[in-house]
């Protein structure tokens, strides 16, 4: 489990499911080597490839990859004014990749992201397992002690509510990392060498009212459900925060998928993640947010959202104009948020117009 | 994994920790010869057996371990009328145990549960797990993604705020079960073939304000922080209903938990259940929870308790008013059962009278 695989070719599925409905969402500032050991898993579908920092750089993509590719100029050409939502010289730009798609699914994984592999030595398909999380229901109000009762060998136990036993849909596939966990900056000081080496063969529900940490690394989630909450905030170039984007995401998201009754489920599949990154450089990006996220959690586990907030686009706008009501105070930056918040809904809503076709035909 | 351990000699720790701290209560019917297989890990611990069914009966129980036993003679000679409150000819009878314990912690486990492996094919020392987990703390105010961050190799992730990371004391700890996994009639009787095979190396908290099934085959807690509410409730002999003992336990106490700032575990460790119970005797003694549970987990989900229930005791006693108050609609058993749960804290206090010394000292 320490080592990522080395062969692929043979584990990948003979009919890759979800192939029309599904793109890859990669941000990157380097050529795209690491897509070789993906490519039995990914060669068949779609990717779309945020290009962060210089626009004049080329990224190379391994031959044979479906792919259509943004830098800062297409951005900036697209959206126009908008284009201030999208975070620069920062991971979260990888929202803009959301936003473009017109697929129904996304899965989005980090360019320093490897194969990893079970404990029996197989070489696990992150995706596939992915799109098995998204594609079976969620139990969000009790609680499986044997884990993901839709998996195969497990169901609910004695004691679960038959009246729950249906599920809710679910919106989001957390996916984590054998190797270099994701900590923050001080844990990575303190534990320069830990590395995560347990795997954990389980997928679960994270509970209603129960906020988590998102990582953005090793994420899929189901863009007609929840897309507009996927907003990664305004990190890196001439913000004061970074590394806080896919937590921002995270919290949005887990509250307005509590309102609207979809699910969020953590665990398999794994990834392995390579390398670690500068704690030194890490803290300086993360020290306020260490201090923020004392006020913002506390601010997300008690809103309410008013029950005509039907859908996620009406969700994010209210939790926009709490975000401005109530964090202003903590920093003026929360009200530079707030306002991006509303100007992503704006852009999303132009870019994907209401009542336009998805590949499966569902949108709402 | 599908087959028990057979050697558990070599794996018994040298020191065995809480060895005058803890007490492992064994509820029964029959001579307990499935204690050979727990000789290494069990017999330097105290046992209390507390034998159900016909009291002339004589439970031989292997030589060389440190027993006492309770029949239903006992009971009603220790606690007179209250003995009302302790249900016979059910499993539930064992938290007479619990109460007549002088320790600070109790581990049970039922007569057909026996050494599972690990997938190393190491017998697992399920008592050694559930020390680790209730000596170390819970978390329940917030997810963490890697599961329990205070287990070696682990850590908060990041985005997990720094305030929360001292977590809170553990009260209990849930374990889990290969082979016969721990279902109702129905599924019995739709999946008769239906075993659990899978090992999730994990412990995780259960949130606040998330209800779990709480099984009582191997399960371990903190006599002082929770002992008041883990009473097993009015089953089997007389009683319209059984095998939600535990089920009841499980919603009270995760309820007072909750409201406590306690924290209850679920995971590791895992025991190897043997035999599964007849389905068509257990759909009988079910059927009613079936439906009762539709109404009593809202019940529980919407209960808030005052600020001035500041001890067990007083939380299950207000439990008690609301169970009368608000249950008793959906069947006069909740009338009786509301005053049993009565009975049991004032059995309680009688045989643990406050400022009584208990093993370590530190009794409130």
């Amino acid at each position: 489990m320490a080592e990522p695989a080395t062969a692929t070719q043979a584990a990948a599925p003979a009919v890759p499911q979800l192939k029309d409905e599904l793109d890859i969402v990669i941000p990157t500032i380097r050529n795209l080597d690491f897509l070789e050991m993906w490519r039995p898993f990914f060669q068949p579908y779609h990717l779309i490839i945020v290009q962060d920092g210089d626009p004049s750089k080329t990224i190379k993509v391994p031959d044979g990859f479906d792919y259509e590719l943004y830098n800062r100029n297409d951005i900036n050409r697209i959206l126009g004014p908008k284009a201030s939502c999208i975070s620069f010289k920062d991971s979260a730009c990888r929202c803009f990749g959301y936003m473009v798609s017109k697929k129904k699914y996304i899965f989005t994984i980090d360019d320093d992201c490897f194969v990893a592999k079970d404990p029996s030595g197989k070489a696990i398909n992150a995706l596939e397992q992915h799109i098995k999380n998204l594609l079976s229901p969620s139990t969000p109000f009790f609680f499986n002690t044997l884990y993901d009762p839709f998996r195969d060998g497990a169901d609910f136990v004695r004691g679960y509510p038959f009246s729950l036993r249906e599920g809710v849909p679910t919106a989001v596939s957390h996916g984590l990392w054998l190797n270099i966990p994701d900590y923050d900056a001080p844990t990575q000081l303190v534990k320069p060498l830990e590395r995560n080496t347990r795997f954990v063969d389980a997928v679960l529900t994270i509970p209603k009212g129960t906020l988590f940490p998102m990582c953005g690394m090793n994420l899929a989630f189901d863009r007609e459900l929840i897309g507009p909450a996927m907003y990664f905030g305004l990190m890196g170039d001439g913000q004061p925060i970074g590394r806080y984007d896919d937590m921002w995401a995270g919290w949005c998201t887990k509250v307005i998928c509590d309102h609207l009754a979809l699910g969020v489920k953590t665990g398999l599949p794994y990834i392995y993640h390579s390398k670690a990154s500068n704690p030194f450089v890490n803290l300086r990006k993360e020290y306020k947010g260490i201090f923020w996220q004392e006020e913002i959690i506390p601010f997300f586990q008690q809103i309410v959202l008013p029950k005509d907030c039907t859908t996620v686009q009406k969700c994010y706008i209210e939790l926009a104009k709490q975000v401005k009501e109530k964090l202003s105070k903590v920093d003026p930056y929360f009200d530079k948020l707030a306002e991006a918040m509303v100007t992503w809904i704006e852009a999303w809503d132009e870019l994907n117009p209401t009542g336009s076709s998805v590949t499966n035909g569902k949108a709402k």
